[in-house]
């Protein structure tokens, strides 16, 4: 693997969820990142990433630094031909090029804006330093994915899953804020590529984009769609058609015990952070249904499968 | 020990002391924190107790991993059965529950608001950790104590000691701001425990939470409490009685060498940051009675015997 | 070494040059910083500085804490004497005295405020760390100088000079800002000490600070200083003379591949950030003649340099 930007980086899925686990059962610290550093990169706050991988990186012996871009550095930019006379100070050309002198692997966080479509889909940060770094760059939630969660994701649903094809259902719930497709367009991928039966619940003109979608069933009645689900995937985002809008709060869309009793007795999953009793309320999240803090656990395993590949294949060069 | 909220948790405290002081001279990386990971979460500004404590985990081998909160990551709900629709994304349960799985101890400062006494007394923030979190929590200054300074505090006392029962003054000094009645409280809390003729001096108006001050004598004149001190604690808070406020600004009350004639030629102490010439002069600052220095370098031989004893813990389960 | 305040710390600069390209080609953690603590404290922001001494210090086996000043601590008094009933909670006596507990070696950044020459000519925070402080300080761009970065364009000069005796020519630049004369000082302090033809060009009211200058050739037309360089230094600052003004915003002094024509296909070079089209053109950045990666690299083995240095005088102490 050479940079793990989005989930079509891992090539055999199952073999990195399997290794993600085994990781997990092990707690040492090994030797493949020894004298190696991490450097990441936030554009947007992070708790779990941040921690997770930090965590990971030291499981796997290395150095981390870490910086809060914009605040502690200078601000950058992006485009391309610039005439540097306002208030950015520094070219990502010359901020990549120089990172990947002083790191062996850059990680980066950087949201959408959610105001232009067309600027989003470009994901000009993270493709920028794909492109002028010359060292593997980590996707740590960009404008269009979250490669990250994603593996997460389908490692937590590996583990719990009782039975061989379980039902999944990603839906949509309310937020008081606009929220990126991040998220929801990482484990739409995944679940397509898990052998799983995958459908997704949203409002109308909550639609994903349809190139991430592509021929997954949404259902715009959430109480159809969670029949017989085995795994729930609540999450808000705000709209794709009308980009970057919230059309509705409807608080029937919440995450309710009444919607579990819908499903096959359904583990409820989530990102984190979310908002209680607006995504999800407190009876679901305190329940033994929910299983949002392993979720978050296998955070680590997830971003040290990555991070140990792209060390491997360093090595190989 | 399983956690370190108050003073309390530490059950003896002379072993505790006698620990820190052997610690102190024995600068080397230890291996009981090896593989374990330290988070710090800053809700307030910190410069010794951040440094110290750092310092101190690495001392025993551990890894750190230090967040600035709602700075770096997502301004945290504290509130049960809180409907999460305004400027709070995550609530306390989720966050310590999956910092947990990230750390192996959580040390987290948060100060108290001095608007409502009894909320601030509730300790919402570092109670919350303890609930929520699967692993040991350390104080490092909550609403109502300061633990990790009182330590310090105790073993600077017995280092420098030349009398069997030295008599220690705790005395308030004016400042600008509205200041935790912490410190406060923990010193006392730690004077209380030890064989020393202990008293605390402070204006009218001014006696600190009666249920933390006991049967201490108050001297509402500062001069009377410091006759034949060997040590003076100078220290300013804002009232309980009259909560939070600032009743008196007396630069009568300001630390003076005027002061120090009327002691035994006693030790100096003040936890830091001191404004100098409002709270101390100079001229005992600079003098070799104060030993604030000293007393601020021993706060990493405090954290120390703290989350050494946590770790050993962890060990044994 | 003690302190790397100045480049005048440095006794042998060829030594120091020799031993920085000889770290670069062996990547290799080093146990002379073993169970030593590098304290990083920034006043200002930092991308190159703060990841190039961290990952500098990692590699010779040290510790590293980094606090942005003012933000993660207090506000630091500096004025001796001061009756702090302000806004400044900490004196940099105590600020000082206490981080010389916690780290071995302590690094600051700390911009001049460009308005008043005098002060900023004390050069009042390094100045009072390196007073107050009990262990050696390193200077990570102060108000009058910036010495790990004239070390680093030493070693990049060395590094890629063909001729025994190059000519080397800093030229200012425009540049929307304000910014200070740091990096021109040391690098015409390091260049004075080089066995280099050296001149400067600068717009008139732009002479930098004659005692730094001293008897050193400066040309107020661009082109004919350029004639035959076999290095350009292209960088922005304020004016001294009229200080801490812009006088100019000349865009014929942009660099430009004009420019380069000029001379003798030389290695153009400068200190990053650097703004594109502003004080460097594009054409000149993108081609290969600009050695500014290359440069930046070699920030890391610059402060290898100086803090295996230090770190040696610690042990022989």
């Amino acid at each position: 693997m050479k940079n793990y930007i989005s989930l079509s980086d891992i090539e055999n899925l199952d073999l990195a969820i399997a290794e993600g686990l085994q990781l997990k059962n092990n707690n040492t610290v090994a030797n493949v990142g020894k004298g190696k550093t991490l450097g990441m990169l936030f554009f947007n706050p992070s708790l779990r990433t941040r921690l997770s991988t930090e965590k990971a990186a030291k499981l796997l012996g290395m150095e981390v630094m870490v910086m809060n871009a914009d605040k502690d550095g200078w601000a950058l930019e992006f485009e391309d031909g610039a005439i540097m006379n306002s208030n950015k100070a520094e070219h990502i050309k010359e901020a990549a090029a120089v990172l990947s002198q002083y790191c062996d692997i850059i990680a980066v966080r950087a949201f959408p804006g959610l105001e232009d479509k067309a600027k989003d889909e470009e994901d000009l940060v993270m493709k920028s330093f794909k492109k002028y770094a010359t060292v593997p760059v980590v996707n740590l939630e960009s404008a269009t994915g979250h490669p990250l969660q994603a593996l997460t994701d389908a490692m937590t649903i590996t583990e719990l899953q009782k039975t061989k094809k379980p039902k999944v259902v990603l839906t949509w719930a309310p937020h008081p804020r606009a929220l990126p497709q991040s998220v929801p367009n990482s484990f739409v991928e995944v679940m397509q590529r898990m052998d799983v039966e995958f459908v997704i619940a949203n409002p109308p003109g909550y639609d994903l984009n349809p190139q991430v979608k592509k021929d997954t069933k949404v259902f715009h009645n959430q109480d159809e769609a969670l029949k017989d689900a085995d795994f729930v995937y609540v999450k808000n985002w705000s709209s794709y058609e009308n980009y970057g809008k919230i059309l509705s709060e409807d608080s029937s869309w919440t995450f309710s015990e009444q919607k579990v009793q819908l499903t096959n007795d359904a583990k409820v999953m989530h990102c984190l952070p979310v908002r209680r009793n607006v995504v999800i309320d407190d009876a679901v999240l305190d329940s033994p249904n929910s299983v949002v803090i392993q979720q978050a656990g296998n955070r680590t395993y997830a971003a040290q499968v990555v991070l140990k590949r792209l060390l491997e294949n360093l090595e190989i060069e």
